[in-house]
């Protein structure tokens, strides 16, 4: 049984720092790093990149829409066929930095807003990640379990692996339950933990409501903003090592 | 005797046109495509890298400070290793670009300040191409014909092609006579088509003052602003073609 | 009689240009005048205010989203609030810039996603008006006639004047037909300029079909954009001037 | 005997965060906020003039180059006029949120490597304070003691407060010791604080060497940027009010 961990990093921007990635990179298998549209620049992601490989984590691009002041979390009404070339662009970029470390790009995943409209949307799906493969068709897609994306990274036949959330409660559709909605937020890091080995063991995850929905269980997303959530991503990592899981950077599946 | 016939293009930007692109690619035989930081956007720099592949004309990275407003001709005191993660962003950024195409991005040339810094400074120079090299150590620099560009990529033993100036006077230094000052400008097609194919042919350029100067004439820099900058490319390449001249997309040499 | 003509104005950026402003300021009478955010810079709208103010063409202020490679025409998810800063921040920008010349901020107008998104969601149209007359309690508001703007403009007790368009096509229900659609746009200057004298005669829009929609026809909305549109612009102030119409900046009506 | 302590402020920039304000706004009686070119966005614009008019802060403007990756501390070769452009802009954009918050914008103050140019070259610092004054003739310029930047605003005949800093050493001839130098800095709470004391008493800095140099001591520069800063912000209070000294957002004079 084997589990990666993975965390969006590289957010930082010029003078502004964003997150404790040098404590998430002791924690974490693989690194979504920013792209420089919602976040990163090229110095943070050239310095994001050489320490996430010297700790053998695996290198992830993680493109967004370009809207620095909106982190890109706001949607913006953009054609499929200039996403696909804005994440182009982002990808290669991405490429480019980690090929100059004698590193690669192993796995990719869109950021807010963009990853939220292809959950729902498979024609947004496909522009995104038929524009990755086209980059190179050998890169695991990293996909929320369950949505558009997993079904869209199936329909093109790509490597993809699926992610869940540590922290976030479950619909029994397999949705997340609504921030700020009771029940969308777990706290607690032990209770977090549980959670996850538990999903990890069962290849399903479980809903608030206890029902349990079959769903590739590849990699469980993490964070590293405040205490909390460092505190949730160390339990995680713990209870999953005491249970025997192996941690490693996800090796995708077709 | 073969000759390369480069230009800067791709440098509209969302709703704003720049230069005739369409044109130009039926004259040139490389073009030196911008790549989103002073100029270009992931559409434009999609659709001028079709263009070009389809046209059998070769593709360059031609990144440049970051700075629309000022389309990266405002030098920026940047470090050194800034301005090497920099380039490595845009040059991965085209790359990336160009992989999705089917096509590769084969030269790599500096734009505006950028340029002109590394013209004078070895040490820029080094950073930025070392840089590159370190994305893709077989991509072909473009360098300014004789200047600290030159010194560096032989000195680093890159694949390299020089450039020189279809339009512009030279002085006796082999640097170019400063806009506004008598002699800078060549303005008519055939005075500017002759140089060219003399100094092709003598494997030098002439100064203004007539002093000689050895130089690696391997591509002609030439311009797409304008009816007069379109009439001095079409006498150009004319006048090399009915000189017996091949052209094609430069080859490099260390 | 009286009527103002308007166009959007100062819409180049850095090297990029756009319109032919110094055509356009011969027929308007009033400027609508970018701030910076989705299109213009400090320079541009230093010489678009001089140059308006030089020949008695009112000066507007005209927000649009911080989106530059999307030209503001692309919606973008903003809370109401920081709609209103955006708006704030652009709107003083404008008339410092204005203050700097001497000259003085009389509209306001929204742009692009921004002023279709208030056309139709009066929540938003209020967060934007209040914005703006929280600066200047006595800038004229220039609404899309019979649309959320105006609703909201009237509800607010503000001044403003209502907007028409020579080039456009109506519907039944006062609404544009889409572009793309057939009787979208107008394209001979003789018919927009009789549908403009009309309009404008009958206080009221006639739609594609016939119907008479009463209308507050204070503006002209024309552009400058290609031959077609800059033939309009002369034609349709040719017409009114030929009926006696007085043209001059929009005075605006509470 | 009156002084001002001033700080930079709203250098947040979506979601990125900047500086402890709601500690410092406690500390300080002027706040120099930045206007969304190198820092700040419309929203935390917003938010920092609020919370500063609440508490009777008085709000300055501060300009920067428009560079937030390199946060405007990198020199950009812009000419005089367009600096002149780029700081009305800014400024009008200050002074509508002030404006639409029921406030003014008492102060201006160059940010960076802006204000690093203009302490050195007279005509930059004419060009800046021109376009500032151009917007409000009144708005009183707080200028580097001793620098370019005082000499051009007296010269002006502007309204205009000097300032020192608590904890930077100074050379003989009033300029900085620059940093990375031994004495760049001064790091005891204590040893600031009695500084500022002694300086403000004797209308006059000292250098590190001892000598004495007469300079307006209007306004001390304070930092927010780490619980040193804050430290040494607090201590300087402490020990203007315990010397009996009054505490006033500038007054400026001519």
């Amino acid at each position: 049984m084997k589990v990666d961990l993975n965390a969006d990093m590289g957010e930082s921007f010029g003078d502004w720092k964003m997150g404790d990635d040098a404590a998430l990179l002791e924690v974490v298998t693989s690194a979504n790093v920013a792209c420089g549209a919602h976040a990163g620049d090229w110095d943070v992601m050239a310095a994001t990149m050489e320490r996430a490989a010297e700790r053998g984590v695996g290198i992830g691009a993680h493109p967004g829409f370009p809207d620095l002041q909106g982190f890109g979390r706001r949607r913006m009404n953009m054609p499929p066929e200039s996403i696909g070339n804005l994440i182009i662009w982002q990808f290669g970029a991405a490429r480019g930095m980690a090929a100059s470390l004698g590193a690669e790009v192993r796995h990719f995943k869109l950021h807010g807003a963009l990853a939220n409209m292809a959950s729902e949307d498979a024609t947004l799906a496909r522009a995104a990640y038929e524009a990755a493969l086209r980059v190179d068709p050998n890169v695991i897609l990293l996909v929320l379990a369950g949505t558009a994306q997993e079904a869209v990274a199936r329909e093109l036949g790509a490597r993809w692996a699926g992610e869940i959330f540590a922290d976030r409660g479950y619909r029994d559709d397999a949705t997340l339950v609504p921030r700020g909605e009771l029940g969308a937020m777990v706290h607690d890091p032990d209770e977090a933990a549980q959670r996850v080995v538990r999903f990890v063991r069962a290849g399903a995850i479980f809903s608030n409501e206890g029902k349990e929905i079959p769903a590739a269980c590849d990699s469980i997303c993490l964070h590293g903003d405040g205490p909390e959530a460092l505190a949730i991503a160390k339990a995680v990592r713990g209870a999953l090592e005491a249970d025997g899981v192996d941690l490693a950077p996800m090796a995708g599946h077709r």
